[in-house]
């Protein structure tokens, strides 16, 4: 049963109020839980619910009149009844997983429903790829809802992505049956300065009574902040601390806080709430980007909610802000996110609203998993050849590709470097020192390589840079074809000829990260699907992506995880320096800089 | 500026844009005011708002960079500034005022949006009828939004209407620009039993993504209830204890708490908020049926808030109940019921959030009313002519018709009487002896006589029956074109002469009530519009009801406002016994019942 083939409430409501009323039977009955109410706020012990194609038919105090011969009846011997999770907004690709997979990992977790934003494929394979998501996001058993995204490329002008997205595509999106808005406005200076495109995609997505997303990521609660609320994003999950957080529900907006892998927004927000009293119908919870090896290690929503609670949130309300807050947002609160008459069936059996065990998850009236094991099929899409061959940079490299030729007559130069900061995605504009031999700048100390190398249009371009603060010692190159946002390739490394290894591989793979040391290969993440996504299981991919950050510690790096500093070092719209296919960025003045200084 | 050719928020968001970031000036600017705001259930002082085309487009610390030379500057002083009111059911047609004059006479009060069943209007005009109100509605300066008529008629089989609702009419009238959902769904025995053109009324209504309207008007919360919610209504106004209020909000339905002029169920509902705390976010507030005297003398929805919050409920509580929720409830909480950027300008200036006074009712932005007085055009619709003429009760009466034949050979008979019950609507099945003279039934003590006149068709039909309670005593008669559901015309009276002039009369005037004593008319309420409705203003209509009212007291009337028992005598889903143009009606049994037992 899948969301292509599930019947509306309207198709089902014959039978909901056939069984309702007892004059038919149910497929499944849960007897004697404690039904926690999202609607009301409240616990109630000794409660049944009877399912019937896939919804809820009855919830009430007793459901025997719904028990029929072919009835399945589960005892919830007094646990709790909790809706299935809602993740406010996440992309599927943070996972390196395909959106079957990545089903298939968090569902034990509790999650049931996804709203999830397919930016990174955009950037690679443009609207086809972002309806290729969108089907295989559909085929799962669970409900994952695709925001289209709105910011292809996220830095016109400083990037070329491999597709871009207008607002036809945009409004040609919105008639798609699984698309729920319009994914994250990142473009909030073009909002604020009221950039007809981003209007237009707003308006777009405004005209079809769908949800606009929100990205506003500056710390300015000034006018520039009102003029974006003024401009029409719904939501916003961008905010850091308690202000931000007050400041957009005032405007009318959800605010969403997150727990990522690496974004730890709840705990200083989640005080409007707690200690600042807020309705908190205004909140959302979400993960934003989830790594394979968070899912497979720490959980999914579920870590989420309990993170709020642990951060001092009353239980039911966390629920509230992951399960009917964020069904409400997108105009699916007659749909999901609650346990109550015609919604879709989906429930946790938990012993702990605390703790929150993951004890069985029921998705549309289906068992789909218990203790953390899934029991269901996730479907794969069965993606083209175009979409499992995205690495095209033409001619196998040579070293050659990555000399860095100094200026004529030069001895010395001095470069800017970019220079990464550990656990952090903004990066510093650092100044180097750097030697030069028979006309071409060699590195010294920390600062190492860097290389963005067309894959798109084999252009065959490789525009070359220099990076500091990894702490890579020896000859290594390590090569990714995640660079967010256009998802070219990136290729670090002390050593031009390992560097041209580790593109070439990448190439010879379809894409995905290697990591090379003395002429050997390291480690290996195939993300054979847009160079972005495995479709092998979580565990296997968490397992690759591990030996991969323990092949960058053999390297010599320094940094806690820092795959996430390589994966980013081409993001052209966080600050102060990133490298791009045109040249390097001066993030503060989005502007092209050159590489050395005259 | 109305409905139908005010902005889009897409469509100004240029304009909000620019006026938010400093680049252009507002059309009004309101500074130094309370912001009540009711996403985070707040009260803000110092804080100005900006609105630009008849939106926010600016709520904040101060707006002085949006004030140009040409914005006109509103000093709040220190008020606050609350969302306009919302009712979240209604019917206008209880007002006897139509759509125009009721949005005058309640502007002042600060309602500045009302979700409105054209119930009464279908049951005469039919679709055509609703299509009336509709357009009327959107002529407003206010938010009329139109809830499609579900059930006409209300007892399908006891009673003819004027015309019926088909599934097929719900399902046109839902491509209307002003149709908000399905009113409320009455036939709910239909629904629990699975009646076809119940639940496809509700599936054309879900399918276009509105809201069905409920109605369950029984305090039965076994599996008949549940069956009910499993159907699809999404909100229900029925309840009258605080169990009804709990139980409904738990199903996931809006529970929606009535005060009108005849309905008191706020006080004993709102403690499922205050006292047994829950979350707010379920429940509305609507008056249902408001009486032109009610609004003219008492108010409108700043009535409902004010009782909520005379109940104990917290202030910003009670309007959060009478704005967001009910937005929210629409599918209209981007669109108006808070005060944020984008949203319809509609905001009311008080000074005291407790007594409520309505000093000055802003409406998309322009001033509709101070201290009390209108100040805007409401445009009358130009009803067309067989709007204006449906009292087609054939050739005039004359006292014959109301001749009640006794049994062949009858000298007394033993009749069943419709004992009416003061401040109730149900009725009483009585019984009495009456003597016979002449072969024709006369009346005795308190008993006097009832007609449903039928009026639709010129069929000539005269139903003829007894009732009792009002104690007229003397020669009288009454009659009246308000005549719950199907509208006919009722005739009560002592005299059968005087009941011919009082129903020729109202043939005479195209419809209203009015009331004979001695051979002279003593009071008369003109309704030309479908014999429900003045477009006369609202404090004519009221100062001539309660003429009415005076006159009946005058013929001996001893109950307190008995028109509302008069106007619901052919009411045949209330039980206990009624008369309909088919008949006597026992609304125990939903069935015709003899006049005299055998």
């Amino acid at each position: 049963m899948n969301s292509t083939n599930f019947k509306t409430w309207a198709q089902s409501a014959p039978r909901l109020v056939a069984v309702a009323a007892g004059r038919a039977a149910a497929d499944l009955v849960i007897k004697g839980g404690t039904w926690v109410n999202v609607h009301t706020r409240e616990c109630l012990e000794n409660h049944d619910l009877a399912i019937a194609d896939g919804r809820f038919a009855y919830c009430g105090p007793d459901a025997s009149h719904c028990v029929g011969p072919e009835t399945e009846v589960i005892e919830a011997n007094g646990r709790y009844m909790i809706p299935g999770l809602c993740d406010g907004h996440m992309h599927i690709e943070s996972g390196m997983l395909t959106p079957a997979e990545f089903a298939r990992a968090v569902i034990p977790h509790g999650t049931t429903s996804m709203f999830t934003d397919p930016h990174e494929i955009a950037n690679v394979l443009g609207l086809a790829g972002v309806r290729m998501m969108h089907d295989e996001a559909l085929m799962q058993p669970i409900n994952i809802f695709t925001q289209m995204p709105s910011c292809a490329p996220s830095a016109p002008g400083l990037e070329t992505t491999g597709f871009e997205i207008s607002a036809e595509d945009v409004a040609e999106a919105m008639a798609w049956p699984g698309i729920i808005g319009l994914g994250e406005m990142m473009n909030f200076p073009g909002v604020v300065n009221g950039d007809p495109q981003m209007l237009a995609e707003i308006a777009a997505t405004q005209n079809a009574g769908k949800t606009v997303g929100g990205h506003y990521a500056s710390p300015d609660l000034g006018p520039a902040f009102h003029a974006y609320a003024a401009g029409g994003p719904a939501d916003d999950h961008e905010g850091t601390c308690e202000a931000d957080a007050i400041a957009r529900a005032r405007q009318g907006m959800r605010h969403m806080m997150r727990l990522g892998s690496a974004w730890y927004d709840v705990e200083s927000q989640i005080t409007a709430v707690t200690e600042k009293g807020l309705d908190p119908r205004s909140f959302i919870l979400c993960t934003d980007d989830s790594h394979s090896g968070t899912i497979v290690n720490e959980g999914h929503m579920n870590r989420v909610v309990r993170h709020a609670i642990e951060c001092g949130c009353d239980p039911v309300i966390a629920l509230q802000m992951a399960t009917i807050n964020t069904a409400t947002h997108f105009g699916l609160e007659r749909e999901l996110g609650s346990i109550a008459p015609g919604r879709r069936a989906d429930v946790i059996l938990t012993s702990d609203l605390k703790t929150l065990p993951i004890e069985h998850v029921i998705a549309r009236g289906q068992t789909v998993a218990r203790i953390g094991i899934c029991e269901v099929d996730c479907p794969h899409f069965d993606w083209p050849r175009h979409a499992r061959n995205t690495v095209h940079m033409g001619p196998a490299k040579t070293a050659e590709a990555f000399e860095i030729s100094a200026p004529d007559g030069a001895n010395t130069v001095r470069a800017n470097v970019i220079g990464v900061v550990e656990n952090q995605a903004p990066t510093k504009a650092l100044k180097a020192d750097l030697p030069v031999t028979d006309g071409l700048v060699e590195t010294a100390g920390d600062v190492c390589q860097i290389a963005l190398v067309e894959r798109h249009r084999a252009t065959g371009s490789v525009v070359n840079g220099f990076v500091s603060g990894f702490g890579y010692k020896g000859k290594m190159a390590m090569a990714s074809t995640v660079a967010h946002d256009s998802h070219h390739m990136i290729v670090v490394g002390t050593d031009r000829a390992m560097m041209a290894q580790a593109a070439n591989r990448l190439s010879e793979v379809g894409g995905g990260i290697t990591v090379w040391k003395d002429g050997a290969e390291l480690a290996l993440v195939e993300l054979p699907i847009a160079g972005l996504m495995s479709d092998e299981p979580a565990k296997t991919v968490a397992r690759k992506a591990d030996a991969m950050v323990q092949a960058m510690n053999e390297c010599g790096c320094t940094l806690n995880n820092a795959y996430m500093q390589h994966s980013l070092l081409a993001l052209v719209v966080i600050p102060e320096i990133r490298i791009s296919d045109l040249g390097l960025v001066d993030v503060t003045k989005f502007e092209l800089t050159p590489l050395f200084e005259s």
